[in-house]
């Protein structure tokens, strides 16, 4: 099954569009793990078992791992979600761009290595870049295309002949990277507006990845209105911090799971809201 | 002793721009270390012990150690460069780019876990995506710009109001991120033309890491006549595969040092007849 394919199932078979970002700073754990041998693993294990009813996915953040030497534990983090999630889509977000023969390294790493659905990358090296990547035609790639953060627009929003660069690349990657229809993009839910013209632009199919509700404070109705297809569907709307931490007592887990459920429940709400 | 002041060091110490990259395919390591379970370091360790000679530092790229998961040998030969070549800068060539709070974590994993003199990263997601490894004054913070490979104009020749987008990000960096004095850009040797336009926008003192001589065919002379500063000197000249593989046989360390000597001397003629 590609990875277009397992993500549409996903959508249908969960009822829903929430995916959990396993961003796991060492310094939020919850005291009881913060000091123990294997506390990274069981807490994003937990974390994971107490929301895997309410999402379609999750997306580990490599960075966490890699700061603190934690590849292993990622790599059995991967395991666990394929064995015990395996309709879930495990998407490794890792941004990485660089040249042909390296990227291939990249791309081993992240379809092989971790065994992920998909894997983010950044688009600014250019097609060839990318191509290991697209090679694998049941694996998805996801571009970075309008990111959530402040300076994402220092270099996004420069116009290009009056078009915005995020839209010059949603376009190239549209109409010139989606060979296989593997591809989605990265638009952050702190610009609706701009989240509505990429969803404009690459029409309906196309997955989209928005990160930015949550800690980062993008607004879910605008979110749905702005980004949903005409199904109501076609995102993965990102949530990290706000779930990992919903609290740092011992209700951690459950406390994680509400919120997972409500941020879910608040995006179906919203989600229908849009296509009335 | 911050980056660019090291890096001034070992230029002038050494008489070399030369940077070798760490690439390391396990695919192509001589037959005698391949079936070695220490084969990838030892491989390395000989590299730079031949080539150390030659060079003002060394560029282990990040992909090669993470494809295999061996980010403790990367480790390793990180604190075998800082042991025994102090003088020598360190690179992790990363690529790294996200949002600061990510990027907070890769910057540790390049300076405090690898202990890397100079990180390199992506400017797509803008400044604050850079903040974190800009925050740490002594480190260097070298950053993407006119890429060597083909797909690089994708984006990167993209017309901002008449200015390509690589000469918009080179000074971007050069006015607004580089208030530490500690950025530098990549710029690929197979553009010379748009490697000038790229020195005389930044100015004397940003230094410039320079792929794409050796196996991806920059030429020498013209590299050095477009990107040296007024002083003949201001580049890092990076070649991976022509020096990691100049020999298969079991000879490979000694041609390894032979064509680092060689790409030196070749430089240095090149950089002095290109100020003359």
């Amino acid at each position: 099954m590609t990875f277009s394919e397992k993500l549409k199932h996903a959508w249908q078979d969960t009822d829903s569009l929430l995916m959990v970002g396993l961003d796991p700073d060492m310094g939020r754990l919850p005291s009881k793990l913060a000091s123990t041998p294997d506390g990274l693993f069981v807490f994003c294990r937990d974390i994971i078992d107490a929301t895997a009813p309410y999402v379609c996915g999750f997306k580990p953040q490599i960075a966490y791992f890699s700061a603190v030497g934690a590849e292993p534990v990622l790599h059995r983090l991967c395991q666990y979600i394929r064995k015990e999630y395996p309709d879930l889509v495990l998407m490794l977000d890792a941004k990485r761009g660089d040249i042909g023969a390296t990227a291939q390294q990249y791309a081993i790493e992240a379809f092989d290595r971790y065994q992920a659905d998909a894997v983010t990358i950044n688009p600014y090296m250019g097609l060839d870049s990318a191509q290991p990547y697209l090679d694998r035609g049941d694996k998805g790639v996801i571009v970075l295309c309008r990111t959530s953060n402040p300076g994402g627009s220092d270099l996004q929003a420069l116009s290009i002949d009056g078009v915005p660069l995020y839209l010059t690349v949603a376009e190239m990657v549209a109409k010139r990277w989606n060979q296989h229809g593997q591809c989605g993009l990265v638009v952050g839910a702190t610009y609706p507006e701009e989240l509505a013209r990429v969803r404009q632009c690459v029409g309906d199919q196309m997955p989209l990845l928005v990160p930015g509700i949550g800690a980062q404070g993008g607004d879910i109705l605008a979110t749905c209105q702005a980004g949903c297809n005409s199904n109501g569907s076609g995102m993965m709307i990102n949530s990290s911090r706000a779930i990992l931490y919903a609290s740092s007592g011992h209700d951690w887990a459950q406390a994680s799971a509400h919120a997972a459920q409500a941020t879910r429940d608040a995006i179906n709400l919203a989600r229908r809201q849009s296509v009335d």
